[in-house]
């Protein structure tokens, strides 16, 4: 199996992982701040979680479609290597979202932002100039 | 590489940069209409993009699947096209969503139904009926 | 085409039926209980339902990915047979959230989590562990 293959499989279990502790941090909070479910409102510890968990999904279904689109049609190993800045940038969200102050998801939005750009730039640039076939 | 796989690559992309452009505009009006992070709430405008982008989101993550497995085991030209009718009912739900009449949502979301429900069938018939072996 | 491939096919043609279900009852429950787009609140049976699917899509992005991971680097049937689990997990945690006592929706979360994270493990032993190139 190609090691390019491997690497976006690594990338993407990283980020399954990632997600996970943020889906798992808002079922703790909810629990100990007595937030009954379906509610997702009643304090700000609790919402902040919550928005970084969605955001984080709503950023995970353009992310691995497009990690995997760079791997398949541009290769090599940078795909990888972004898939790795957008995982460090989620975590980067998470962190300054959890801060009492909500500028501070600004700098991981930002650079996850750019890693997905990045992605979509390869992954156009493979598909519309695909290398000429082995001799 | 295959051409079904290269159009499905680009029905991806387009319906990944459809879905970045939802996203984006929840954060400009999130900004313009001074809704301070995490609500999710505040300004009827504001709402309806929010919705239309986690809409669009949930539908996503049923229509990468389904594109897939539509080219992968149905073939041909098809699934891209059907694809695309896809990516066009998400921006003609968002049109219609950010009308000031919320039943205008509605012509979308039926026509990204009928593209996700034709998917769907081709890819299961493509599954349950495999193309015999090439002699 | 490997059966395993048509397996994992299977499987995620049933995790979006499943979660289409659940979409189609937030959109029945809306025009029932009258809930007007875009609000997300408003009646305790649309709430619940609205979360279920909600939390069906957030776990669906992170199944399709390790479903098919664990099929391309471990292999054989096992993964099926997991993420069958995982289907039937969604329908019982979205029977249970549909009870008046919302504690009913935690044996389908915890089911869904455990085919998850096995999905994860097995297919985390199949990046780090390839098998030997056939001779």
């Amino acid at each position: 199996m190609p090691d390019t293959i491997r690497l976006a499989a690594i990338d993407t279990l990283l980020a399954v992982l990632v997600t996970l502790f943020m889906g798992g941090r808002v079922a703790l909070l909810r629990g100990s701040l007595k937030i009954e479910a379906p509610a997702i409102t009643g304090h700000p510890s609790f919402e902040r979680a919550h928005r970084t968990h969605i955001n984080t999904v709503e950023n995970l279904i353009l992310f691995v479609p497009l990690l995997w689109i760079a791997t398949y049609f541009y290769g090599g190993q940078v795909p990888f290597w972004i898939g790795l800045v957008w995982v460090v940038s989620r975590a980067l969200y998470a962190w300054g979202y959890s801060q009492n102050n909500v500028q501070l998801r600004g700098p991981g939005a930002g650079l996850g932002f750019l890693a997905l750009f990045a992605l979509l730039i390869i992954g156009a640039i493979g598909i519309l100039f695909p290398p000429p076939p082995a001799a």
